[in-house]
């Protein structure tokens, strides 16, 4: 058994120390601290495989204080991973492969990307209830090809943030025996101390969500690491904490304990004197064989996939329709006649032609699809009956079992980073649901589930001032543009049935990056029927034409009637306009010049058309077109009585179009 | 002692059956549930004056519940406020002073808007701070002007949601005996019965965080209630969580303890039933005199404002200084001398002209203004040493103590909120920070104090890809667009020393709504020195200018000084540039035509240069024009590096600017 000034910790302090002091930049991150946490972990029960990074049965590992990014990148190289030492010379360097976070997909061995704090925490919480789900699906008695834990190191800044609290509250009540959490009390944050701040008995505060916790465990103690380790894979009805007191720095002779160890390198002459107090005397990244090959993961990891391999060998002879479909949905791969029932669907809701609110053509679309699609798993933020989120085959998932529909409870952001989780671990699409107001509770797991290219699906229900009478709080009115606006986020405005449902095949066939719909509470009719979902999927289509426009009415999502029936009074005054629906301008933009142009040509006046801000629409309409839009909060009143109000009218669209002409 | 069912509780019951019935809406909300907590807390315990809801000392009541508004309508008719029986049978109507969910500003006796929910509990954790800050800043032996309690009513949606964790955290660090929480614990959310996806213990959970908890109150017993209120009301060292068991519903025969109550009205024939049960014989809307006239609270509340002037005569007499300061503060207006210390303060900025970073020049200017501003209240969410909030007389509060610097810890969403309660109080004006891209973490809360009007200042530091080496989890890119797009926002993006002092200013002066201000990590050149500021203040004017501009060059904050560098390069091409700076384009859209006019002619084609999304600035360019921006997420490495690569450099500015001639 290591102990605390054994090499195989030490090494991880060294390499932290020389990496950050060669990046030389602020807030790297120095985690000294957790070496005997994670030397444990990684090389004593961490069950993964450096030598096949993506082996679908590996535990999780998810660094929720990402700052410490050196930790891991240090346990990537020293097990085996393909990060070389020269990797970590170019920490936090342009393009190299240990950037200040840990980034997923850019680094192999990175389960997710960390840094916003939390959330890490909230991802770990995903895969493990990914894994409760996907065994509770595909094993089978004498065949557990789905049985992995999920393990999290987490600092006081992740118990500080509210997400934490929606996350673990949820765990505790689904009871997520895999789920091991270590926290690193190291009693510092930046601002320093954080008795000033940070006072909770987070120890009571986990026994209050449920959780076993394993209190005062000594961080620097491998032999008492290990013993938590071993009570917390033991517990399968809830999930653990393990709280390890460390020291910040440990090692750094001088500046142990103190927040400085946070936020900057120790510099030269500390790192020297930390090499003395460690023992540690080589030089500069310089690891001795004997040290790389205790550290080496691969044989072993090689024996635990192998292992895993044989029986799922032995699964496929025997259920060969399950071992498809797990190899199937674990490469992200929709079914082979996909398609086909899609066209098929597709056909049917055009041929209804219905005229419902764009959530219940949503709810309708998921009990289309999702009979076809098991590895859909659903849910909203306590709001069920209004995202209209449930269908004829949901399955709510309860206290150790499985299913394919998850009640979040009021737990907006939380929802959205387990969601990431569960996308991430593969196997599972995710659906969550809420207000569209209320998508800002939310707002920076939306941004990771887009810089991490996760298919997840965000149905955002009530999106305009058409909901009525709850008010100003729970109006959307700047929710569509900013949401546009965060890169690689599809935002999906559909107007009808129709374009409902194409929006829901976009959203599930994207495998780059997330999806927003937004979509009504009140019923809008039908308009798209005639028009063969392939255009609709282009993200802007001419839905009306004439021979010469004179103007371009551009509209998304609830106004696309009303810019219809403008359109009508326009004809009858003898103005020529066409009508351009555009229920997703983020795939538009992706269109060909060529496409683009046929449909917004340019020198025609255009004039959009969105219950939401107007500024967004300034780059469809340009300074000599104009928007009829919102730019003030909402009221409370009926719906109708606000859309007219606030100028979605026939008369004030009639009158703004010819403001253009 | 009123009983269960006695009038005075069933007039609550009768008036919200009725109100919602009236108004037959979704999601109206039912409190019946509550009535008899509501009776014991504002007839008994509530300090207040229903003939002057403003008194400064009076008990704040916040309905963090807001869907359950007509319980304080009721309660606000009942008591004697400006809410008329009229203004009741209007529920959820048009510009009624009875909205969906409670809107301060608006309906008098409403001290915060809520309805998102967990954020009106993080309200009244601040109106308890600002209770505490003034009550030690101006209270003196035997003179004690500031001393009210904070009362908050909750449901269980609020403490499913992570702000709710934030803020009671730091609440219990802080020891706030002041606040009293009463918890609403009917075991219902929207979803149903909340056993499948909250079992927290909150008793624990509260304990853990250092409260008084009192549980298990029987929430129709109005003596236990009165009992556990005293109890509350006898801690003066931490703040107090009463939890009260309560029925859903209570009072509706067939519909009490389900969730069909919550988001429905219960309909006429259950009404007819629940009047029946309740012995509750009046018409709808009709109230015995008797009943009227022991609600009636304006005699009680005259006694407690009385005695309170009498005190404060008494103060004003022994510390008329004092006096004349909290009666300042407590109005809202700057000092008498404000202007010409202002005008001082930013002539010694400019004379200085010093190259750093915006987030130093606002340091700066926090250290020269604040001297002047007692009421100015900072903090930093564990980002003190970033964001450079600190000044030279900042003292950091601490448990039962006053001063001027809170140290929110790693709770970004909470200390928005929070802040939101600080300046609702009256008497402080606070200042928040954090990195820019962590507002999305405290995005409602922004939007919040946006809808409510408060003067709160928001320091977000580190603002664009400028941070360099933390990598696309800490770069904002999307932000400082998304951000001005909330209504009622005004976003300042300093370029120098000289705009941020300006901009300090102008947020301080901004008494309708809250203030953004983004700022650099870098230093950047002073350019800013010879303009006068109340140029400045007109949220863009014209920076470099030549006889006939050929083109406008049009740029915020750090690439403001990359503007000028093209200006002159393109003037050695013999391209004649005008440069604009737009530290605010709200400031300036709120100009005159003329003056907008004046700075951007007609027909002159513009350029844009943001290290942020570009589609926000078309607004400005329109489509003839260009942006020289960033539409993908940033990433890991030096910030030189990151700014070349991205574009952000001259020869491509100029290439940008040729492009469009």
């Amino acid at each position: 058994m290591p102990t605390a000034s054994s090499p195989l910790t030490n090494v991880i302090r060294a390499l932290a120390m020389d990496a950050v002091q060669q990046a030389n930049s602020g807030h790297p991150g120095m985690p000294m601290g957790m070496a005997e946490i994670a030397e444990v972990l990684w090389r004593r029960h961490l069950r993964h495989n450096p030598g096949n990074p993506a082996w679908p049965d590996r535990d999780r590992f998810v660094l929720s204080n990402g700052h410490g990014s050196m930790l891991l990148y240090a346990l990537l190289h020293l097990t085996g991973y393909d990060v070389s030492i020269d990797d970590l010379k170019n920490f936090r360097q342009f393009r190299s492969k240990t950037p200040g976070h840990p980034e997923v997909g850019h680094t192999a061995g990175v389960e997710t990307t960390t840094g916003p704090l939390g959330q890490g925490l909230a991802n770990a919480v995903g895969m493990a209830i990914a894994e409760q789900l996907l065994a509770a699906e595909f094993n089978r008695p004498g065949h557990e090809i789905v049985n992995h834990s999920t393990y999290v190191f987490l600092g006081d800044g992740c118990l500080m943030e509210g997400v934490s609290h929606e996350a673990c509250s949820l765990a505790g009540t689904l009871g997520l025996g895999k789920l091991i959490a270590l926290y690193d009390d190291n009693g510092i944050s930046i601002d320093g101390h954080v008795e000033g701040w940070f006072t909770d008995d987070s120890a009571q505060r986990f026994a209050a969500y449920g959780w076993q916790v394993i209190a005062a465990v000594d961080g620097h103690d491998s032999h008492a690491i290990d013993v938590a380790l071993l009570a917390a894979r033991a517990e399968s009805e809830r999930p653990t904490l393990i709280c390890c007191k460390t020291r910040i720095g440990e090692g750094s002779p001088n500046k142990v304990g103190t927040h400085e160890v946070h936020g900057a390198p120790l510099g030269a002459a500390e790192v020297a004197a930390a090499r003395v107090h460690l023992d540690w005397p080589h030089a500069p990244f310089e690891i001795p064989d004997a040290i790389y090959a205790k550290w080496d993961g691969r044989m072993r990891g090689s024996v635990f996939e192998n292992n895993w391999k044989a029986r799922f060998t032995t699964y496929q002879a025997t259920f060969p329709d399950l071992a498809n479909e797990f190899s199937r949905r674990m490469r992200g791969e929709l079914p082979t006649d996909w398609a086909a029932y899609v066209a098929r669907t597709l056909a049917e809701i055009a041929a209804k032609g219905e005229n419902i609110a764009t959530r219940k053509a949503s709810q309708n679309a998921i009990g289309a699809l999702a009979p076809r699609l098991p590895e859909l798993i659903g849910g909203s933020a306590d709001l069920a009956g209004s995202n209209l989120t449930l269908w004829q085959g949901s399955r709510g998932v309860a206290k150790g079992q499985g299913g394919n529909y998850l009640y979040y409870g009021v737990r907006e952001f939380a929802m959205t980073a387990i969601a990431n989780g569960l996308a991430l671990h593969g196997g599972l699409i995710p659906y969550t649901a809420t207000f569209l107001v209320f998508s800002d509770y939310a707002r920076n797991a939306i941004r990771m589930a887009a810089l991490m290219k996760l298919r997840q699906i965000m149905v955002y229900t009530h999106d305009s001032i058409g909901l009525g009478e709850d008010g100003p709080t729970h109006q959307p009115v700047e929710h569509l543009a900013c949401l546009r606006l965060i890169p690689n986020v599809d935002v999906w405005r559909p107007a009808d049935a129709g374009e409902t449902g194409v929006a829901w095949v976009a959203a599930i066939e994207r495998d780059d990056g997330p999806t927003i719909l937004a979509l009504s509470r009140q019923n809008l009719p039908s308009v798209s029927a005639a028009v063969a979902p392939a255009r609709i999927r282009r993200g802007a289509y001419v839905l009306v034409d004439c021979a010469a426009p004179q103007v371009i009415l551009i509209a998304t999502g609830s106004e696309l009637g009303l810019a219809l029936d403008a359109c009508q009074a326009l004809a009858d005054d003898g103005i020529a306009v066409r009508v351009v629906s555009m229920p997703c301008a983020e795939v538009f933009d992706r269109q060909d010049d060529v496409y683009r142009a046929t449909v917004l040509p340019r020198g025609v006046p255009r004039v959009a058309v969105e219950a939401g801000v107007t500024g967004f629409w300034r780059k469809y309409v340009g300074l000599e077109g104009a928007v009829v839009g919102i730019d003030r909060f909402g009221e409370s009143a009926p719906a109708g009585q606000l859309f007219d109000c606030f100028g979605f009218t026939v008369t004030n669209v009639v009158a703004t179009v010819k403001s253009v002409l």
